[in-house]
């Protein structure tokens, strides 16, 4: 399975995430990659790929182009305004208020965002654009006839919608594969997403959407991040009714009940009768993570990669979460060996 | 003129407020109030009134039920989870997110958030309720003939809605004394904000209603905070069609285009035929303010008191923003002892 990775993600590291009350050392670090690529190392997966650009036009597909030209001029605003701190979202349209775009970048700032944990930086764009541009370039290998491959992406993508950030995520990277597979003549394409967080912003993208399932496992949004999403309740709308699937789960649930919701998962997207998979991998389920609460074991991985393995699709896996981070490696490569072993 | 006030507000006094990516010294302080009170007393205004608690069905008939619980016990619930810092929102409830209150403290806490640079403290509902029982000490006072009355809350109110706080604003204190004015037999009633910013929490709370008129002058929200609501084109809906006025200015607008829009207020309101006047009165209109854009002078302020004076209408004014320190105890006196010389 070849690995696409890049060093451009360390230009986006902010000085302090809001957690608890406080500013904190960002939970999504640099370090996260460092520790996948020391055990992709260590496990042979060494078959590396460098990213290529992923186009503007199905970044512009994936996501509204106001959104995207925000991101990208979204420093140079913010600085032009004479701030010097890290991009913190304030204010934010609540209900009932207007949903228009504001003139100034601290009103636009809070516009284009769900969640104020997560900040741009002066490096933000070009490390959120070069984990888009791995994806892509995993999809590419995977339509060109690779069985699988890993876009070790980072930032995360999946909870960045169509016009908002979040959760760490700017670019939606799962997103953009999956819109790179129908661009490249798959017919029917699915989002299978593990991570603890449910993937609100994949699924936002393709709400409406039938071309593309969504299938999510997390925690339940009554008691977790992202909290105003992922209720068993959303199925889709419009074109894409029936194509979302949701498998909220309780704090504390191991992998017993959690490989059963995979299973159901997997049938549904079989069922659906899709040509391409891409896996919003996030190994947040680990029972030592320190922001999430399931309890999945690292043997659990291999197991979770064997089973997705067997369903037999042409598979490209997105890093999306995981912050226990001495344990990130062996997690990630534990899905993908055990993909490989299947 | 009585002065409604109390020393409870230092209970609230977050470690610091998120601006331009930083966590500073809150701008909302408690020297705002000492500044006041120093100024009062120089100008003489020295009839003070001890606050009355207010009715906790008055607070609910302002506020949603549960956002007045969430509020109560927001604190407890937060420490209760393990957190030592303020309570900081991060996650928001934004456009086509599933507006539904979750069980966990985070969750309900940007449930009932609009701005992140908002904290709740562990003395943020004591001060809050005694600010609102300020305001309905006054309202009470002049709705037993004073003809008008000051009410020097600390926490300021405007910007707080119905189930949401935001903007240093957790409890409406001009909607309780709007509210009171009609619970003690007041047909109709407007609220005038002269903030400089939109007094989005007013404008939502009396939004469907006839009986209380909302009448705001304040920074275009294209550029200013609280960005999502107070746009020209804002008028009311239902019962309300018609009861809301919005006046938003550019930045640098002094008090001659300023004071031709409270004159238009003031003549609509009259047409109104209102029998009481709550005045939300920010000094953040200041020319000095160090988070506004209006150019008003320290004179400005008696001639704006003067003008309301000159009304003729049961007043009670509530103390909102203004941050430029020094001078707001000089700028919201001229204000009351303008109003005294109408």
């Amino acid at each position: 399975m070849k690995v696409v990775r890049g060093d451009g993600h360390r230009a986006h590291f902010p000085d302090g995430e809001i957690s608890g009350g406080k500013l904190v050392r960002p939970f999504e670090c640099p370090e996260r990659v460092e520790y996948i690529e020391a055990a992709l190392d260590q496990a042979g997966l060494t078959d590396d790929v460098e990213p290529t650009a992923v186009p503007d036009s199905l970044l512009r597909q994936v996501h509204d182009t106001d959104y995207v030209d925000f991101l990208h001029d979204a420093w140079n605003d913010w600085t032009a305004a004479g701030y010097s701190g890290d991009m913190i979202p304030t204010c934010f349209p609540a209900r009932r208020m207007v949903q228009r775009v504001p003139n100034d970048i601290d009103g636009r700032l809070g516009y284009y965002a769900f969640a104020a944990e997560t900040s741009i930086t002066d490096g933000t764009w070009a490390a959120a654009h070069e984990a888009a541009s791995i994806a892509h370039t995993a999809q590419k290998l995977v339509s060109g006839g690779d069985a699988a491959a890993f876009a070790l992406c980072r930032p995360p993508g999946h909870h960045a919608s169509r016009d908002f950030f979040g959760g760490y995520c700017f670019l939606n990277n799962a997103a953009v594969a999956a819109q790179g597979f129908r661009n490249d003549g798959a017919d029917r394409v699915a989002v299978l997403d593990v991570d603890f967080h449910h993937g609100n912003g994949t699924q936002d993208i393709f709400w409406e959407r039938n071309d593309v399932f969504f299938a999510s496992l997390h925690g339940d949004p009554r008691s977790e991040f992202p909290h105003f999403l992922g209720f068993a309740d959303e199925t889709g709308a419009g074109d894409g009714a029936g194509a979302t699937l949701n498998h909220p789960m309780e704090p504390g649930t191991g992998f017993e009940e959690w490989s059963a919701a995979l299973g159901d998962a997997l049938a549904r997207i079989e069922r659906h009768g899709v040509d391409a998979l891409v896996v919003s991998l996030g190994v947040d389920t680990y029972l030592a993570d320190p922001i999430s609460s399931f309890k999945l074991d690292s043997p659990d991985f291999s197991t979770m990669g064997r089973m997705i393995g067997e369903a037999g699709m042409p598979t490209v896996y997105c890093m999306e979460g995981g912050y226990a981070v001495e344990e990130i490696g062996v997690n990630t490569v534990n899905v993908l060996t055990g993909h490989l072993d299947a």
